[in-house]
């Protein structure tokens, strides 16, 4: 992922450290970035219009088929961090997701997640015109 | 919970501090014990034949209703706890667990959970004697 | 403890509940109920004027002593929780929190933490007055 | 990661999911299997002789700089996973592990972590020969 090409789909939201997500080690543990991952598509579908709930009551779910992380500097307890997401492709039958975490300027951590959509029996499906539309153009009722 | 009554009916397994268990202080995050009761629970219904899957199976379901933990001294990286199950008490719609965790001969902390039995649907109901007798008595087939 | 007498120092704030949160059974599994607990006394704190690394960096240590939850209504992904946060009891060397999460209005669990005020190489103090006073008052500065 | 090369050094170990490792699409959760593979590379030091414990207590730290898994198959509640880990390149100041999760002969995932060797300030060292040998030839005393 190159960060002069971030997304322009994107989103931010802000995400506040707890003890329970940091390590012996004084930092934020890797594992937890994946959910802060997490909050960040979800915030970022619900900023088109409507909630990830709606896309798996419409009967598509996105599971995540890839996701990796690159830790640049540690997060501490209490940090207030930004997290920036956006959709870095959109395919046929999946998703790509790309995540930045920042403090006071300074970018932590990179990540990106690649989803599946599936429908309800887990097999993989083209993308609905109103999923596509959904994440490109936000809801319009 | 008094110590000279641990209920006889008991299970104990070992479980290893990970470092994503563990906190900036130092220590485990106390929210992870009620991680390592669940370990404990399920390896305790596993000693007497069967699985908690197999109870599920059977459309009986073991909701949390209540749980507690004393933390009496602190857990680090890589302790290899000993985690010590038993069966408090075994009400006519519920069940309650009661738990030790020890490390080197210390008593580090001690739980709780109580839990409903209910069927599929979430309903109450009272304990089927099959799951009673698993308990008590262990698998017999 | 009686939902009739919630402490009256209190604070609410929100959290939204994450897929990582939840279980098989459909539900946020018990043991995410404390990390919640424990987003709402940094929030609580912080309410007062200062956070509770402030607290740390002036050497005193807050570790939990004993915790509980009851559990009365299961909580989904995506619920927008409220959480409120209060001073229980304020002890000569301990503080106690009380926690109630709802939803649309449902209490869904209530809470309480107990913790012990100590120093940095983990020793019981009383509490100073500069914390008691922040946690009653508020910052002054 | 190319299956058909998994590193020579390696080491395998049992892995039981729990509930609270799963979520409400009733599988386990995607961050999980990076708390997955830190079992593995602390079982996988362990196996050499000496503990991830004695490693930091000689002042070297591994913090993770990257992380990635691709999920193939999901794993359920109960699953008794096997996990294999491996060594799959050591740097003049990094050392990568590889790991393959398995349940009754399906490679459910794979994945990696990048780590450097960094000193007690967080400054990058090369990795001292002691711990290059712990890796490769295992502990002799």
């Amino acid at each position: 992922m190159r960060m002069d090409t971030f997304p322009q789909l994107e989103h931010w939201f802000e995400h506040r450290v707890s003890y329970g997500e940091t390590d012996c080690m004084g930092y934020v543990y890797y594992a937890e970035y994946f959910h802060i991952f997490e909050r960040g598509r979800s915030e970022f579908i619900r900023s088109r219009g409507k909630s990830y709930t709606y896309v798996e009551e419409h009967g598509i779910f996105l599971p995540v088929r890839e996701a990796r992380c690159r830790y640049r500097m540690p997060a501490r307890y209490d940090y207030l961090l930004r997290v920036r997401t956006g959709i870095a492709e959109l395919g046929r039958a999946s998703v790509t997701f790309a995540y930045e975490v920042r403090h006071d300027g300074d970018l932590l951590s990179t990540g990106m997640t690649q989803h599946a959509c599936v429908n309800a029996s887990g097999s993989p499906v083209a993308m609905p015109a109103w999923l596509r539309n959904l994440i490109v153009n936000g809801a319009c009722d």
